[in-house]
């Protein structure tokens, strides 16, 4: 099977069928980065362009080594090197590179909606890596491989969400994916963090995050942007995380076999207890181990690649 | 053939043979930009060190992409992350990486004759990839690669280079290329932005930019470098662009199959208003392709390639 | 033979055995970056992270060299755009890269220990590429490769260290390297440059660099960071530097043959004066060349390379 799309934009636009195709392919891929050598030449002589707007170790080295394991030809361009300082358009960077014939563009902005820009001005696949508070798809594809590795699917499991839901892409994509896949969500943060049409994406609205994971099956803590406390969204660290941290307390209103979820990089004693980070029911790692799979499996399908 | 240069510091030192040489190189290279496949092993074992002191996408990505799909290994090293911040002179730096067995060294520096004093001291090749207001020979040869593509030679052609003359190592090197391979040429800008012996390089010179672009077969507008405003180089944005800016009134004025080149990136409004940027005269997209095939041929012949 | 160590973290724990064991190996790879295709398919498929959260051009490049000609896949990784900016502690950073298996990671930190803690957390090989102002393995093996091959060994050799010794990790380094393989080893610097337990390990101790150079058959010179001026360490450049650059009047205490090396950046007219630094005496460039074949040794050994 192919994927009949030459884009990933985002959660919202995939199909069922092409979420399973995209998992699908993922774990077929995760046993190439346990081997001894670890790469293949499926991708070689492609080009594979990381246009990074925002900074950002982890997508981008997770791209990075997605797109060397396959052999393809990987290009850094980040935001302060970049011409964008110049004053260019998002538009005439993207044509330029365009006509340097890369396969694939890789992007993050700060803005809702570049990439899809992007994708409509030029021939080549262009791949979300996080537009602004809209979309973070390959997160939540490696979000949806992890939960499905664990807990056999999707069916009938109660995932709770939790934190800064109105400025978290990850909470967005997460939630039209697992919607999708048949999971419950829940999703919990104070007022000041919780958009206000939040019930009609489908899902349970809570303000205590006690409520959101009682009997959850995943919980999935997101990061607190620490720089908005003085931007009176949230008083102080200490009084979030002593209502919105998931600690060794709290974690016992769950299902005894929960896992715990978090995208990073981790506020450790802000949104999630150490004991918790670092604690059995933490998945965090494989999420990370498995963006490496999901992020390969996404460069081969988009230049056309068969599962 | 083969090019008898270690390294390539301007245009102004190569003969009308080996411009000749390298077009045609480039020419052939084109082709490998299309492919499924976009590599061949040309250069497979050859390291290739882009040293960039200036900030710049397109320049450095193209040669990234060129050495690339020649299958060289690329190192990037930019300034900021460079151990210039700890006051080390350009010799050592050069010398440095010379120790390190390099194959070509393409440097950016701010400073007119930066690269020409590297290629004294290293015994590696070295390319220019612009110095300072001096010389941008990579970008002339990009220009005369698409001029000659789509005109079919020099001979009789009128080229008419527009803007801030004096600050522009693309203009000077341009105008050297163009003059030895028999175009004629015409430059226009503010009196403040003309060099005072622009004549002696043989060129019209004009302060109105209609007089030079009337029957011209090129117009190449140059970037108006906007923090310049508060320089007193030129009033403000808005005056500048509404005598220097290529528009739809004025392009009547040149010929009929007239083509329009900018080095990028595009100030839109500013000196090219969008629907010239955009439309059909305009062949700025061919230059960046254009771009990387001569930056490949480039890296192909200084490291002793044969046409 | 076979390296039993997963990292190189200081040369204080390196036995006799296993510094020659690097550097023969280091002495076998030098052939290959003098090749015309400078590549061997050694370390293909393996994942080769660099980490700097300081910057610096040459040890970082270095390292991509090594890699690349090794043709591993290598991936940088700098401070200023990396999640640290995010508050992520060292070891999360960590632990996340472990989860995208890489096989190595290069990584420069200004705290001491840094690499040690990374290496007790991750299964990985971790080298240590300069930590704080504890140890410089890779560069004290690089200046031990260059001492042995300009003078047959080290037994005898009266090595003098001159400089900021109390704030410089490759004395340090040094000093456990040139004793453990039976060089005699005198220091030199002004007294707020020396720390005070100097003798404990087991060199002479000078406050000035005439007497430690006397006799001498190495004299390394250190970089004195300028930006220290202002903290009262020392009084002014030009104080320093009529009290401890190496130039052609002191040069002539030291023995006839005596090789003079220098950690670069130089700062020229500092520590060394230039007729120095470009002299017969210098050894500076091959220590560079050098640098290249002892990181090359590492990345093989650590991976399990035999020699």
């Amino acid at each position: 099977m192919k994927l009949a799309k030459k884009d990933i934009l985002g959660i919202k636009d995939l199909s069922v069928e092409e979420i399973n195709l995209i998992l699908d392919t993922a774990e077929s891929f995760v046993e190439i980065s346990t081997r001894e050598i670890k790469k293949v030449p499926t991708l070689r002589g492609k080009t594979v362009i990381n246009l990074f707007f925002e900074a950002s170790t982890r997508t981008r080295t997770s791209f990075e080594i997605a797109g060397k394991r396959l052999s393809a030809d990987t290009i850094n361009i980040s935001a302060s090197t970049s011409s964008v300082v110049k004053g260019e358009t998002l538009v005439d960077t993207a044509r330029n590179l365009e006509a340097m014939n890369p396969d694939i563009i890789v992007i993050r902005h700060s803005a809702a909606g570049a990439p899809h820009l992007l994708a409509r001005m030029i021939r080549q696949s262009v791949i979300n890596a996080g537009d602004g508070f809209h979309e973070h798809p390959t997160q939540a594809l490696l979000d949806m491989m992890t939960i499905r590795n664990k807990k056999g699917g999707f069916g009938g499991l109660k995932v709770a969400i939790c934190g800064d839901i109105a400025h978290s892409r990850v909470a967005r994509s997460n939630i039209y994916g697992l919607k999708k896949m048949g999971a419950k969500v829940a999703v919990a943060g104070p007022a000041t963090m919780m958009p206000r049409d939040m019930d009609k994406m489908g899902v349970e609205v809570h303000y205590h995050l006690e409520e959101a994971i009682t009997d959850a099956d995943i919980v999935m803590m997101l990061r607190i942007q620490t720089e908005r406390q003085n931007q009176s969204i949230f008083p102080s660290l200490r009084e979030y995380s002593s209502y919105f941290s998931l600690n060794k307390r709290n974690i016992g209103l769950a299902k005894k076999d929960v896992i715990v979820m978090h995208p990073g990089p981790v506020n450790r004693g802000v949104e999630l207890s150490p004991d918790i980070a670092d604690g059995p029911y933490s998945v965090i790692l494989d999420q990370v181990t498995n963006g490496v799979a999901v992020r390969m499996a996404l460069l081969y399908l988009v230049t056309g690649g068969e599962s």
